[in-house]
């Protein structure tokens, strides 16, 4: 590799389809979003070049604005040429959708100010087979919105997330921020929507989870304060399944 | 099996993703839409029985509007709660939307007067990932919706069809009625929209094929009435993929 200095800066935002992917993180000998990408560009370029995602997304979990950023040591086509290029050597389940060219500041991961996140069931009678893949199938009865998000509510600001988090999170600190967490219902379906400024490992599927059992059970709203004031990763109620979940967006 | 004097003739509508099944018809250790629901029935009833489907659908090919129909020996819950209880020992994937008791003489496959089906193609400029598994990507170029109709139109009526049928299909007559065959275009993906009173094997998806491979080919008209009346397969330009089609609906 070549001097920094002389390298350009490149974000790509990305979508797909996470089913068929171990997530996000490149791993040796299994298909990831990361290891599919890192390979389109070496490709192109010849040499291996490491790209740097905004957020790890799990397996079964799908995006529909990851933004990931890399080195390049020159541009072989216009930048706006760039994700063609890429998607090209992509499968299908996965797109680069935007490719610019940033100034030398700028970390897909570290830049980022906020991140949104998008949860989606489907709270139909009999289920859509095509959207088995999609979307968390929730028959047990009609969810009430308005219930999800008084308890939604109560994770608004900045509040220490150990009780939302899976065992394996390694982050030393869990303070989190949440500047939004409502749910709305379009038909059949329900949408959860979650914007913070950085999340814990599984914190959007267990945040899902237990707002969807505190709503079943009909619990005190004061239950889910309750909950994060413990600080203990065993009183929050129900991991959501990977596949309802949508990394939505990142705001820099 | 009693006196089927005494039997119930149920009939089943059936919505199913195809993706991961190797077609509608059973197979020995394969995974098939048939299989999974006589798998679901025998749950219910404890023996085996067989169902019929209005048509075969190939590995990876879609149902909005599926029929079989089977004989019961007694009903153990009302006809309208049948499907739920399926829906309960079925995949997610495949989904029966309604069940009903009909006369003795009704026949799934038999009682059939007409068939149609749609096949939906991605004619984008960057695909969408979600669509990979649901649409033919094609973007070679924008595709003329009126061109299509034209060679469309000249497959109406009841013609021989052994041109546009595989070398696997063992009908012996191959003459077969078309009805409707025209498409439309709604923003970004294009809708095929084929009707006919039955179909032979691949004759659908060579269809298609031969329709993008002429517009694209920009041939003359008389193209597809060549084609037609030459009643050789090796004519046929190509055969569309299978995730593009869906068996829309059957009418009798």
């Amino acid at each position: 590799m070549t001097d920094k200095v002389n390298m350009l800066n490149i974000k790509i935002t990305i979508q797909y389809d996470g089913q068929d992917y171990a997530g996000w993180q490149i791993q040796p000998n299994i298909d990831t979003v990361q290891g599919k990408i890192e390979y389109a560009i070496q490709k192109i370029y010849g040499n291996h070049i490491r790209i740097y995602g905004a957020g790890r997304t799990d397996a079964g979990v799908h995006a529909l604005g990851q933004v990931a950023s890399f080195n390049l040591p020159m541009l072989k086509m216009p930048i706006e040429r760039l994700h063609y290029a890429l998607n090209y050597y992509l499968p299908r389940n996965i797109r680069i959708i935007k490719s610019e060219v940033m100034d030398g500041s700028f970390h897909a991961r570290f830049s980022a100010k906020w991140r949104e996140y998008i949860y989606v069931i489907d709270n139909s009678d009999v289920s859509i087979p095509f959207y088995s893949k999609y979307t968390f199938f929730y028959r047990k009865h009609i969810i009430n919105t308005d219930t999800i998000n008084e308890y939604a509510k109560l994770l608004l600001g900045e509040h220490d997330f150990t009780s939302f988090c899976s065992a394996e999170d390694e982050n030393e600190h869990k303070y989190r921020c949440i500047e939004k967490a409502y749910s709305i219902r379009k038909g059949n379906l329900i949408y959860i929507i979650i914007k913070g400024n950085a999340f814990l490992h599984n914190m959007v599927r267990i945040i899902v989870g237990t707002l969807l059992e505190l709503e079943r059970k009909k619990e005190e709203y004061s239950t889910m304060t309750d909950i994060l004031e413990a600080k203990d990763r065993t009183k929050a109620l129900v991991t959501a399944p990977p596949h309802g979940l949508y990394f939505r967006r990142v705001m820099y």
